[in-house]
């Protein structure tokens, strides 16, 4: 039995992805000692088998077929990818699998690293057990916070493990590309993935339950990026469930409830995702195991004061960049409390994570990329605000034109009627990715209607787009 | 001796371009009968000699730089451009120097478009002379409107007609791509003229008389884009002017003051700008022919009652997107005054081009490109702000190396240290086109950092510069 050490901190964060990282910057940057725990890779997901790989992965599709649709440059690149190089470039965005960079950033800002499964084991206390079966108790003086993410949620299908099927992780980090894919799910996962893969050399099907792709935003984005899948090469089937698979002889056989039988080399089940609280010891604090952990703006679990839940695991975003915002907050909200200074909560306030509710950005890397922030037209509606939606074929703006020859694309602005204020924007179409963060401000500034109209669009960007919804809003 | 008609309308445009083309649209959704007078093509210099001809080179220019930062991708694009397939699709672009759509959409409006030279010939009164020598007197009953533009300016070197120097025209229109290109100046013309005939097969020499380029902008654009042209090929000589030209057997031989030959098949100068205000009548007003014209923030000339002068002409912002802007407000004022109602120009007023004074954003179109909106930090200092300026190097950000390897770039935000605002902000670098929107509507929105803080960029995307830019003021 190996002894068991304790040692007293100000803060625990259990789990040392983009958002344990930064709730530990905010603390530490606060001067409260600070407790990093992790038992995969410092960085998370997101670093080695989410955002970045998959970017990785999708820049230069989305780079080539910028450049097919420009004469003059478009011949160079009909040919494909060099998938070879491409993957080459993903391994040196996950730094190789390797953690080593991410492990000196913690040391820097002063926060202690255990490595090990952490678990709560009561009031204010996390213990870790190490890799070599140590058992470190860390005590939390002000706070402990979860920020331990999500996993892929796979079917509950028969004889799926012998299957060997991929999930994200797998999908962001393969080493070639299979000759076949089978792509299963509808969300962003999927449509990245098979964007991608269908890219870098596989033969692609996509396999959607539902009537269409990318179904959390307004509809148009999942139609327009269905269509261009398709025009890549992807066999699209909406409505179709499988119901059965197996591997023969190292292939996939897939059983569809519409009676198909696909094969494929590999197959990618992107069908959701669960919070990572089955084993951290909720049940020593009186709360469900596996369940999300609900959280008031400060982040801190409801009913409790020294649990915080920050990013995924409270699932209210599931993005990384939205996991982040909350940590820099629950990390200041911490830091006021610990300090007895006022906590700042009402809306917008600097200890409040209002944006979760009303301004969560997201860009979709496909071609085209489909990017949108705050209410889609429905959420507004069921949200009860009295509304008006516009809506603007983006091929009609002179920017989109000269970014590409055949340009397709659509905007939408869902504007508050009482306010005068924008409260959701969608765009869709090639190179709107760094568009949307234009409508992030205009959302979250709450800038009326009446003064965007002083926002003059450089001509001739994509970016006049904002004028054509004007316009449509003043005169329809 | 032609009989002379007079037509009676409320509003007469001078100019078709579309500043002018944007005034008659405002005050004909107002119901005020319109005529347009054009002397050259519809559409304006923004249509066949600036903007579009140029973005049209530019874009497949800059997506193929795009396309080499990206292993995989990068090997494809190492040859040069297809450089005729590029100038056919700039003709497409510039209509083939037709303006029969743009006759179409000015005929959609309503409005009357007069064929001919137009000059003021006294009190709201202009007097078009067609190109069959007719004269028409149109009189307007509410409102004149200059929107004439402006045309390049040559210097005063003895024997420069002689050599056919291109102008800004010359340099969009041209139908190959000439061996050697001399471009004399440092504005915004010239750097993005040597981009594209660089790239599209020619030896670019550039000379600029001051220290740097792009001048009115923070001063690392200028470096930037230097850097970048220099590897390109360009031969980039600063502190340089041209002091003599001659052309000698179809050779252009340019003599600098720093004792330099210099040859070139063609010499482009793009230095400068003068209002076409020379030949249109202003001295049967009492103004100055040749001058500038001051207007007030409705964009009405000093001192009249009926006289406005919208876009370049006014010297506040020569930039197509603020002449638009300016023409709304403009055609707004005009159709205000005319139905007797409330003028609303205070700041920000509907009838106040006030963007003219606080945010006028830019795009130069180069690689990379550099962008910038509302005051420089060197500006904002002489106009009296207390201000702070924090810096940030795009490389730091995850999505600028996503988008390409190797890549440069830089950001400035200027903050008003009163209010706690956003005074100006310059983006530099590949793929921030789209990007410096988000910081016209931070500029105009005069949105709080407090509250810039919950605009959560996605990640991960070059606009979480913002994000950096924000840890920069918050930490230093």
């Amino acid at each position: 039995m190996t002894e068991t050490e304790t040692i007293a901190y100000d803060v625990v964060v259990l789990g040392a992805g983009p958002v344990g990282e930064n709730v530990a910057d905010r603390t530490r940057a606060a001067g409260l000692s600070t407790a990093v725990v992790e038992s995969e890779l410092v960085g998370g997901e997101c670093s080695y088998w989410a955002c970045m790989p998959s970017k990785a992965l999708l820049r230069p599709v989305i780079a080539q077929a910028d450049a097919r649709r420009l004469p003059g440059l478009a011949q160079a690149v009909q040919g494909p990818l060099d998938t070879s190089a491409v993957l080459a470039r993903r391994d040196d965005y996950t730094s190789h699998w390797k953690d080593d960079g991410q492990v000196h950033w913690v040391e820097g800002i002063g926060a202690a690293l255990h490595r090990g499964h952490g678990r709560l084991t009561g009031d204010r206390t996390v213990t870790v057990t190490g890799p070599d079966g140590t058992r470190t108790v860390l005590t939390a003086r002000h706070a402990v916070a979860v920020c331990t993410g999500t996993g892929a949620v796979l079917p509950d299908l028969p004889g799926l493990a012998d299957v060997r099927p991929w999930t994200s992780r797998e999908a962001t980090s393969a080493r070639t590309a299979p000759g076949r894919l089978l792509v299963v799910g509808g969300g962003v996962v999927a449509v990245e993935m098979a964007t991608a893969w269908q890219a870098l050399g596989s033969r692609v099907t996509l396999l959607v339950r539902g009537k269409g792709l990318l179904n959390r935003m307004e509809p148009f984005a999942g139609e327009l990026v269905a269509d261009a899948l398709t025009e890549a090469g992807v066999d699209v089937r909406t409505g179709t469930s499988v119901t059965a698979v197996t591997r023969e002889n190292g292939t996939v056989v897939a059983t569809t409830d519409t009676g198909g039988r696909i094969e494929a080399d590999e197959i990618l089940f992107a069908t959701g995702r669960s919070p990572r609280t089955g084993d951290i010891g909720l049940e020593t604090v009186g709360l469900e195991p596996g369940s999300w952990l609900t959280v008031d703006d400060t982040l801190r679990v409801t009913g409790n004061e020294w649990l915080y839940a920050v990013g995924d695991v409270n699932h209210r975003a599931l993005l990384t960049h939205q996991g982040k915002y909350q940590a820099r907050i629950a990390g200041a909200a911490i830091a006021a409390r610990a300090a007895g200074e006022d906590v700042v909560a009402e809306p917008w306030g600097a200890h409040a994570a209002t944006a979760d509710h009303a301004a969560v950005p997201q860009v979709v890397f496909t071609d085209p990329e489909a990017s949108s922030v705050g209410l889609s037209l429905a959420e507004a509606e069921q949200a009860g605000h009295r509304v008006r939606a516009v809506d603007v074929d983006l091929s009609s703006v002179a920017g989109a034109g000269l970014y590409g020859d055949g340009y397709r694309g659509r905007a939408r602005m869902v504007v508050d009627l009482e306010r005068e204020t924008v409260l959701g924007v969608t765009f869709v179409g090639p190179g709107v990715g760094e568009l949307i963060h234009s409508a992030t401000i205009a959302v979250v500034g709450e800038v009326p209607l009446a003064r965007l109209w002083h926002a003059v669009p450089s001509y001739p960007t994509i970016s006049e787009v904002w004028l054509r919804l004007l316009e449509a809003y003043r005169d329809n």
